[in-house]
């Protein structure tokens, strides 16, 4: 039989182009001095067809804020980052520049029958450090993004970058702030072609999707410092829940945020202790990201963590 | 009691930002020659969401390629355009810069230590023609784009644009491009907070949504071009139901397309015929746009239709 996450994996067989995804994977992490600190970031949220020649599905909250402004952060504190994100959904560096803003910032120029586009003298210094950064890390070949949709890809994709990264044991952090879905349709209960209305509104019946954690904490990264996160609109049950998830899944940190404040408040919540992190008024209009805090927290507990992994090794 | 639209409307009171998109509506409407050919745009999937609070909800399918890259060949027709569509979709002209694509094209320049930023010299070729074309068009004033998430922000604004659109009677085309959900979960039958996964997995329970091209094309804009879309993954019924959905509507034109061949054919039904455009391998090739020829068809049609329109009045 298995137990449900293998059984998971046996029913929904791997997405078309994750072959392709694992091997790019695979070559990123194979040139990667084993000595530097790596991070996999998960961020957006994973799609549930309804249907198999999906035209609708369910989908979780999430533009991927947390998740791309986190990698910019781990980037900066020296880690390599492997960011597996929505398709879409927002990226390191380029999250800076979205919708229209893009055009608007570029101008036309026209000098002794040369035509050239510039960024506008005015946009210079906000467009310089983040495209500095940007290049810099790309030259470093420091940052690797795949894409997902759907909650299938994204679990393989997440099996697939666990493996990878085994053999940096104590240096490998999980960041996994994707907002995974906890309910899916099986393969073989959904419909092949698009629900017709006149059908009448159709029912949806769902599954709960096996928790993947387990076997991530336990089998495919056992040495390495994991970070789950836990989103509620309900600021009571928030605590609570990510004390159990710890209990449950042992792992080393979950991050509990509540969907109305995330971006001014989260608490790290790890076994012994809790740490809540906030932004102050005066830090959010100065334009402070919470995650440059989280990040530099996390990154110290890795560093201690690491320590403490190698004294016992 | 009233239609059931009409109670949709009632039950589903306007969303928080609701009055301000539909005063920049009007405001944008007040300021355009009345003699001008105009066309709404509606492009991008509408959700539904599954909490008050929401976390969760169900999606249909569309990046908003149709609308956004349709939009941009309106433009180039003279059209005014108003571009309703789902936050993040989509948009013209800035539809061909996204992901990473923006800060590649970039590139750092010193001289005598003034800093700039230019577009490199092998893409100024590709990126000058939509960036004129995107300058042009906004000093022009001719593109209004305003967003939406939900289905009921998505229902209130065609609503309120229609009305704006009346005084331009038969100048008007409604390019009703957007993936705009069948189902919903009425507003009291939605639980306050996140589902909770602890209480086994949930069934949720939809509705038909009431098709609002009834009282839109007879009492919002009858005077309108109206064009409806239908996409089936199934190609056998697309055109019996194109056919169906005219017999009930009384419109103009139904674009019929299927999932999986959309970008490369698609079928115009109207009353007493059917035009279907497709691309030749070398046109797409060549990037040739499927758009490009729907917007010229449906332009050469409105054109006929309102002269066939001011000779009845």
């Amino acid at each position: 039989m298995g137990s449900q996450w293998e059984q998971f994996y046996l029913i929904h067989s791997t997405p078309p182009d994750f072959e392709e995804k694992k091997k790019e994977i695979q070559d990123f992490c194979q040139h990667i001095d084993p000595e530097r600190n790596i991070v996999l970031v998960t961020s957006g949220g994973t799609t549930v067809p309804l249907e198999h020649n999906t035209v609708r599905f369910v989908d979780n909250f999430s533009a991927g804020t947390r998740g791309s402004a986190s990698a910019e952060y781990f980037l900066e504190k020296g880690y390599v980052v492997i960011f597996i994100h929505r398709l879409k959904s927002l990226e390191p560096f380029v999250r800076h520049f979205m919708g229209q803003k893009f055009l608007d910032i570029l101008e036309v120029q026209k000098k002794e029958d040369v035509t050239s586009i510039m960024v506008k003298n005015e946009c210079v210094n906000s467009v310089l450090p983040i495209l500095t950064r940007y290049k810099l890390t790309k030259e470093a070949g420091d940052l690797l993004c795949i894409s997902f949709t759907s909650l299938t890809e994204y679990l393989w994709l997440l099996r697939a970058a666990c493996e990878c990264l085994t053999p940096f044991g104590s240096r490998a952090v999980l960041y996994l702030a994707a907002a995974v879905s906890d309910f899916y349709i099986p393969s073989n209960e959904m419909p092949i072609h698009k629900m017709q209305s006149e059908a009448g509104p159709p029912t949806i019946y769902l599954k709960l999707v096996p928790k993947m954690l387990e076997p991530l904490v336990n089998i495919w990264v056992p040495n390495a410092y994991v970070v789950s996160f836990k989103l509620e609109t309900d600021d009571e049950l928030l605590i609570d829940k990510a004390h159990a998830a710890l209990n449950k899944y042992k792992h080393k940190m979950v991050i509990g945020n509540v969907l109305q404040t995330r971006k001014q408040r989260v608490v790290l919540v790890m076994p012994n202790t809790t740490n809540e992190i906030q932004l102050s008024s005066e830090e959010m209009e100065a334009g402070l990201e919470i995650e440059s805090k989280i990040v530099a927290d996390i990154a110290e507990r890795h560093n201690l963590f690491m320590k403490g992994a190698s004294y016992n090794s």
